[in-house]
């Protein structure tokens, strides 16, 4: 049943839409979000310029306060299906975790949007290197937003909601 | 800029890790989130099945109670700029909506984790169609959960939290 479905389902190809604009130039640039002090990633601020040929798919998103962000771990090298998280020693597998190394390279990050001037979107939260590839943009909703969150093995974490 | 972007990061081919078992079998099933039943989809449940190939990446997710998955919305067809949302009359941006027909064909839900039996993840809260092909599983971390939203245009949003 898999392999057919793999089969039907070959993949997909997928472009960028515009481009991350940040202050951290480099993945090393950016602490573990368990590590960086208390509101680090509230005020870290940059932009996402989407190109030109998508800004019209911008229209109303200026209502919401945040936005989801997919995005491509361009930096990210080989997938790996278990990693040692930041802090850790226990391996888990990759997709228990945030990791970058990914079988695909993917990756979601929940930003407040504060304000956008044509194709270019004022966010904070922003936890992306400069230059990293938007693949795709989407209102936060309610849906998005669950009570009653279990995160198992990350016990650390300290800041429980932002 | 954005040009030299694009050379860049010319994109990326993903394959899928998983698939999706549901009892909606065509979009046509699946109500819009706005018209459906309250609590309709909390009783959505249904399987995503990880291919035994990557299924070591699943280590550790249990112990989560929520999980991010990343999916191709493969029955979307032509991608758009603009939509008309369901019950809107307006056009909105496709990046200001949930809305299948986007220029990269990547969908997100949260769905809650019910257990995990090997490769197989029992979830609720599904709102996708059967066999969708799945990109990446992370987990939902306090990260993910933000305070104060405010949804634009989405204003007859009937569950502001779930």
């Amino acid at each position: 049943m898999a392999d057919l479905h793999r089969e039907i389902a070959a993949g997909v190809r997928l472009g960028p839409i515009g481009v991350v604009r940040s202050r951290f130039k480099e993945p090393a640039d950016l602490p573990p979000p368990l590590f960086a002090p208390p509101r680090f990633f509230e005020r870290s601020t940059g932009q996402i310029e989407v190109f030109p040929e998508f800004a019209a798919g911008l229209d109303g998103l200026e209502g919401f306060s945040h936005i989801i962000v997919l995005f491509h771990f361009h930096k990210a090298g080989a997938a790996k299906l278990e990693v040692v998280p930041p802090g850790e020693t226990k391996p888990r597998g990759v997709f228990a975790t945030r990791s970058p190394h990914r079988p695909n390279p993917l990756g979601m990050s929940v930003l407040r949007l504060l304000a956008r001037d044509g194709p270019v979107l004022e966010v904070s939260g922003l936890d992306l290197v400069d230059g990293t590839p938007v693949f795709d943009i989407k209102p936060y909703t309610g849906r998005d937003r669950k009570s009653h969150v279990r995160t198992g093995w990350l016990r650390k974490q300290r800041r429980p909601a932002r």
